[in-house]
């Protein structure tokens, strides 16, 4: 049983409607959202990354998802691997601030040892009055973002050549857009975040509407090259399918539309451009 | 930072009631229960354990905090690390029979890599219209324990030992008692499971409540030496403090009371017994 293989009967698992198939962002029961993710020493971080950052970003990528959903954090239980003394007290202090600026709680969770790479998981609970799904798009759709693209592949890119740069803050300390998943939750016919790159989350959110999504590359807001910017990772951005006509709360660009059909296609102020050979961050 | 240092520090970070001061089996917020715990393979698991158990069991330990919290199971996020291909077939076999017996429906969570041994974490959620704390013993209660103590332990010895026996299924499939835990919680003054060891967790009991407590050896139902039982962990029944005029739904032994005080003794027959040095399994 492979990765996929695994992930297929894992789904068939998830039978509970308030899994939403495993195919949203974070689990949705009555007003409250649920989301768990992990991060694996040497997968997720390096050993030598600043332990600060770390426990910043694992919170922060489970507070986008909240973002997505519209929620507001409720609270968060944290599995964590214990590692050296400075380490942990590093840790502790970047956790803090991370959920100091969001005002989410810490609320329980588990301190293990492990011998080898250590394991970090975060629970985080949010509750919204409706949590938009990433399947809810509608043919004649406008696709929005939030933001600025590509910013955080720049920083990933900086790091592993050793260079500086102020990318690299928006690499290690991502920004969960909360407010404006608040504010466009209830206006939107499906949302969720930039996590894996701009085409692939788009193409996931046309996959599961069953419509077709076509981007104008040169309307979305990139730094950096746009062919790179619109296949780096990493930028938890607020991707949302809202009607052409809406008047929305929060600073965004209309990058796109949705149409009937299938897949993902992309244009340059009307001229037809080739898919670049990969859409974003695959895992595994 | 060490351990202990670590703890203390997060601590601070659960200024929230709902996370009752890291102090209980869970976090309690509004009806909602909550619980993560994590396995670490090497350390709470070895390779070479049937991964169906391995799956049982981490289920398990956290439906165990429900029930000791009186919940009801809503649902559940899983954090998985990969394996062979042989391994995580076997481990969803187990993840759905567990989930199934107990009626507890898997909602999300996350599937990531590693090099080297691999961790697994769980949240369950669960609902309870009052959750007992462990704090809430009062002078004059009786201490009551579910069950039989000690099975676990054993089991634990024969498979240390390469042997065969009927409680190595007691150690590798503890049976969380949520049935008895929702019928208890209305009654009880505090409740925990005996995840640790009979004696340490009466004691924490005792000291959350501000109380002292003694327990008649001769009094506990235990498989095997009853100075090896009340020191043994992993059985998962549960520990309660009650009114000595209550009338008990499930079966249970009194085994102890509370007095003004602070600390653990025991006797056996009225006569006082020393304890042992180790009253159970201290983490790290």
């Amino acid at each position: 049983m492979n990765e996929t293989e695994f992930l297929a009967a894992i789904r068939c698992l998830a039978t509970d409607p308030a899994a939403r198939g495993f195919a949203d962002d974070a689990a949705v029961l009555g007003d409250l959202v649920l989301t768990h993710d992990m991060i694996v020493e040497g997968v997720h971080f390096l050993p030598d990354d600043p332990p600060e950052d770390v426990a910043w970003k694992l919170a922060a990528v489970n507070l986008s998802d909240l973002a997505a959903k519209g929620a507001e954090p409720v609270g968060c239980l944290l599995g964590y691997t214990l590692g050296a003394a400075a380490w942990n007290a590093r840790f502790v202090a970047g956790l803090r601030e991370v959920l100091a600026r969001h005002a989410m709680p810490l609320l329980g969770g588990d301190t293990v040892r492990a011998n080898g790479p250590r394991s970090f998981g975060l629970t985080a609970i949010g509750r919204a009055a409706r949590a938009p799904s990433r399947d809810g798009a509608r043919a004649g759709d406008a696709l929005y973002v939030t933001g600025t693209i590509g910013r955080a592949g720049i920083g990933l890119q900086l790091l592993k050549d050793g260079n500086a740069g102020p990318e690299i803050d928006a690499y290690r300390r991502p920004q969960p857009r909360l407010a404006e998943g608040r504010a466009l939750a209830p206006l939107v016919h499906a949302m969720m975040d930039v996590s894996d790159g701009l085409l692939i989350d788009a193409k996931r959110m046309a996959d599961a509407s069953g419509l077709a999504v076509s981007i104008d590359l040169a309307a979305v807001p990139v730094s950096g090259d746009p062919l790179d910017a619109v296949v780096a990772g990493d930028d938890y951005e607020l991707l949302f399918a809202v009607p052409t006509d809406a008047t929305l709360p929060v600073p965004s660009t209309r990058i796109g539309h949705f149409e009937e059909g299938l897949g993902l296609s992309l244009t340059k102020a009307g001229i037809a451009v080739p898919l670049p050979p990969s859409l974003g961050w695959l895992h595994g």
